[in-house]
């Protein structure tokens, strides 16, 4: 059995807003903190703060809060963000590109260690000190270097044939930002980032300003 | 009143989901599904899907299923995607530039018209057909050109100096990209991409599947 197996994915989605907001904390020398305050910052209630962090042990004291950088160190294990994780990128336009400078990477535990990309006009360019190499040579790269997860920054149509890939090569996880499905055995993880989605709620909330 | 005001977050966040899945069978050439058929794609039971659209009319027929093409459009009006928005991107990194040329815009109905940096090295410089513009005639250019919503692709610390000029030029809303939440006042619609969340829930399914 996992250790948290029981946890529901709601609470498991909510931890990096509380781990983000506990930064914050401590960025500004706050050490102590009720739930009651992490509700105002949060937009959760109280009632369902404490009950989510119980989930895990509850580390927060009756009349005197929670200790603000013991909760995020703890949260911070819980996240595996003391685990460090190999990471390759498929794509390497833009987006890929972004990604490969992302700064939240590291603060995350995750290393990328190479580009992939068809483009022979990209392929040798570096990022930072990482290498555009040729997607031909990705599944060996993977399993050479036991990378854990691949990223999707392909366009769409190419998108389910660097999954494959990836499955192929036996990485752990998934990262994607092509707006589709991914279909792959259930035992790689999948985090989707759907940009379009977003994009498309914010037209609808537009809209409805407009017609108000 | 708006015309969806009652309908809750949570059904409105599923749209763009739907609309994506409909936008597949279409290029599938499929006209018709059941809401059985739309439940094996999209994960919601078949209740919730009839419950969800029956927020916005109810497009379905009893024993014929939805016309897809017809709910298509439809969610397409409900979600703004025929209404033309205009865009400026603050932030004119590998990041602002991936979504300056981010395919899905034009999908969306939105038109980005100027990305907008401090560095002079990149001001004048020009992605596709959108030139970069020294950030400090940006309240200007949105002003004049009626700019409806304001990306922000800069780091962190930059992020709520962003916002404020924004909300000074009466942008109608903002797409973020910073890990970091904006004050801006309410009546301005925010809509967060939370990139780092993303990466700490796919570290955490990571640990787990490590653990177990």
């Amino acid at each position: 059995m996992d250790k948290y197996s029981k946890v529901s994915i709601t609470v498991i989605r909510r931890l990096p807003k509380y781990y983000r907001y506990l930064g914050e904390l401590i960025d500004k020398g706050i050490n102590r903190i009720s739930s009651q305050e992490l509700s105002k910052m949060t937009g959760f209630t109280a009632s369902q703060i404490r009950q989510d962090l119980n989930n895990f042990g509850g580390f927060g004291q009756q009349g005197y809060g929670y200790n603000v950088e013991e909760l995020h160190g703890e949260l911070g294990k819980i996240l595996g963000l003391d685990t460090i994780y190999k990471a390759v990128i498929a794509g390497a336009g833009n987006l890929g590109q972004a990604i490969a400078n992302y700064k939240g990477f590291e603060d995350a535990g995750f290393k990328v260690l190479s580009l992939f990309d068809k483009n022979p006009k990209l392929i040798g360019l570096k990022i930072r000190e990482i290498e555009i190499k040729d997607v031909d040579y990705m599944v060996e790269f993977i399993k050479e270097n036991n990378v854990d997860i691949g990223i999707i920054t392909t366009p769409k149509a190419y998108a389910q044939d660097i999954a494959d890939i990836f499955v192929k090569a036996e990485v752990k996880g998934i990262w994607n930002f092509a707006p589709t499905d991914l279909n792959v055995p259930d035992n790689i993880i999948v985090e989707n980032v759907r940009l379009n989605e977003s994009l498309f709620a914010l037209s609808y909330f537009l809209k409805q300003k407009h017609i108000h």
